[in-house]
């Protein structure tokens, strides 16, 4: 199995993931169509835009931990699968937080899910790591360090974020924000060590598919 | 993130949209199909067309868009993700317009809906365009502020769609129309315009892709 | 607009509405699972079957049509796009036609919809043809004169189905059946013409993208 | 028909199809969000997880087989799409097994629906196997012989499985699930022959596309 149709089957599945969950808001043909309705709908838009900014997170996290693999076993291919099985589970869980979302039940099971995504991602890269025959040469021990702890943290904060659900549901809700946050908006920590990484890339890119 | 990755993810995703629409023209299971069945659909399928040809166009406009840029950054891949994010919000709104469409509300959600994603595009336009490093060395200042301008154009448009919607629907509506018949349609100053722009797009794909 | 991107664009659309006519065939989850249940599904699952084929020798034909096309300009394709609104508009009247297989009014439906899809097919091939920079050079007139040919005749079938409805639905189901037949069954007028075509296909395509 | 297009219109059905898998998943939105609920959901999910497994293990044989064959002629086209379309229709009998999981109707046609996959897919690689110009060259007649058997053997397995469906309904899931497991977990037996095929995958790819 080349890597690159792993990598594209992939993009093929996340972005249908991250379409399909616009389906989770929507108003029963019966309903009037009023402000008032439209207010109704907020939680599901909210999950919506959360769960589509995640799973938006989720992609180039997966793109990037690929693009520094250079070739994909049949463990690999069948983690990456797992992996996509845990996204690909993502919509339903967050069509429960849409419609109960101050129910705890819902936020621990969309917790569960992300926890489970990122310890899948976490497990496919050391595995990878640990596979010299299977990583881009440039790649230090240091690097597979840094990805690996940068993808198992927020198994960390889903945690802290389920646990806190029974007891307060806003204060799970910022956790869930923040980490797609932390991913997104400028970060200096984040930004120097991604600098290294993406001059690894960069170089990387260059001398496998200057071809195409 | 090479560039190539985003523009095919982002197809993706304007190919599952854009095909996702059609769910919203459909008979309930129970109701009798006859000559009045349809015409009461003749509003849904009125928005699917509408919202068709909109994404249709945004779709080429992201694609012309990308093509005059020739790397993407961290914060470019993110200004993507939100227009990505507007597009694929897109079949709600729509949904609604067709099963409501004499309501304003109706119309100016759809309107929003379509006045950020000009506005994101356009934002994403202007980043690209004010880092030389991002784009095609031929671009000029000139062409950079001609596609903005093509870009935010149609926010204007729509909000004067929005303010009339709550007065006559109609008026909203024909101004819906007209934005993507101005991009379709034979088009002599745009035609103009764009042919200097493909020259260019020309120039720029030999060099660039050549062995591809 | 680079003809490869068109093509990428419209095998993803193709892809999603091929498999999204699944979701016609469904078992209300209230219902009670019995063999009776399930025959009384066997109309949508033909509708199914029969859309899936004529669907799949679309995207065969369109395949075959965009080989012989060696650049897109702006009016190809938006006549892409309008073919490409009728394909996706498919999955309605199948809904309709497995639903309520005996009432014509599902199948002029569905008739008609055909024919609109064979109607712009013929008109995207047709503008191509009559554009010789558009077009592979080894490309005589006759050829383009079968295609169109080829192209255009389901429209008269399908349109005969649609008159027969009225009177009598089963003689129509089998001129739908009876097209995707001609094109699929082992036909020897239809393969010795394709030879001719297929050999220059195969020319085109080692001089078009051997790099790839 | 070129087969790289083949492959990638194939490996969008498959993405779309192991993606829509999971609308099987829902709770209605008028019912209460309990750990009841969600108990009763458990089926659904097991469904899900298991129909998502069963893709992609013929999704990655699909490819294997793909792997080995240099070009396709309009027999194999048609083949590849009939056993697209017995993947498409996987996600119906997964929506019954998963609401109706103790009914051996729902088991006897899941199991009937895959054994449909795997007769068609080992027709497509005997019909590829027995046309030298289809095939890469180093592919011995024992290599087609044993990739067929690979094939063609969960048939059986699926079909006793439909036959106790209606004694004692776990026996069939244990079976259903058993196959996948064959292909997945490590495997001392497949993964001797795996490796000499991969061997010659390898070689057979860095000879087809290594400009690529």
């Amino acid at each position: 199995m080349s890597k690159n149709r792993v990598e594209s089957f992939s993009d093929g599945v996340f972005a249908i993931v991250i379409t399909l969950l616009i389906l989770n808001v929507h108003l029963d043909r019966q309903q009037a169509l009023t402000l008032d309705a439209l207010r109704n709908l907020a939680p599901d838009v909210f999950a919506f835009v959360l769960s589509f900014v995640i799973v938006g997170v989720y992609w180039v996290s997966h793109h990037n931990m690929l693009h520094l693999i250079k070739a994909v076993d049949r463990r690999l291919l069948w983690l990456n699968l797992v992996l996509l099985l845990a996204v690909v589970f993502v919509p339903f869980p967050a069509s429960l937080l849409g419609q109960h979302l101050g129910n705890p039940i819902a936020v621990i099971l969309y917790a569960l899910n992300l926890m489970v995504v990122n310890a899948v991602g976490t497990a496919l890269w050391l595995y990878a790591g640990s596979h010299p025959d299977l990583m881009t040469e440039s790649l230090s021990a240091a690097t597979v360090r840094f990805v690996a702890r940068l993808h198992s943290a927020p198994i960390l904060v889903y945690a802290i974020g389920a646990v806190l659900a029974p007891w307060y549901v806003p204060a799970s809700i910022v956790l869930f924000v923040a980490v797609p946050a932390f991913f997104i908006l400028p970060n200096p920590f984040l930004d120097r060590r991604l600098a290294v990484l993406a001059g690894r890339h960069q170089s990387g890119e260059s001398g496998q598919r200057a071809p195409s």
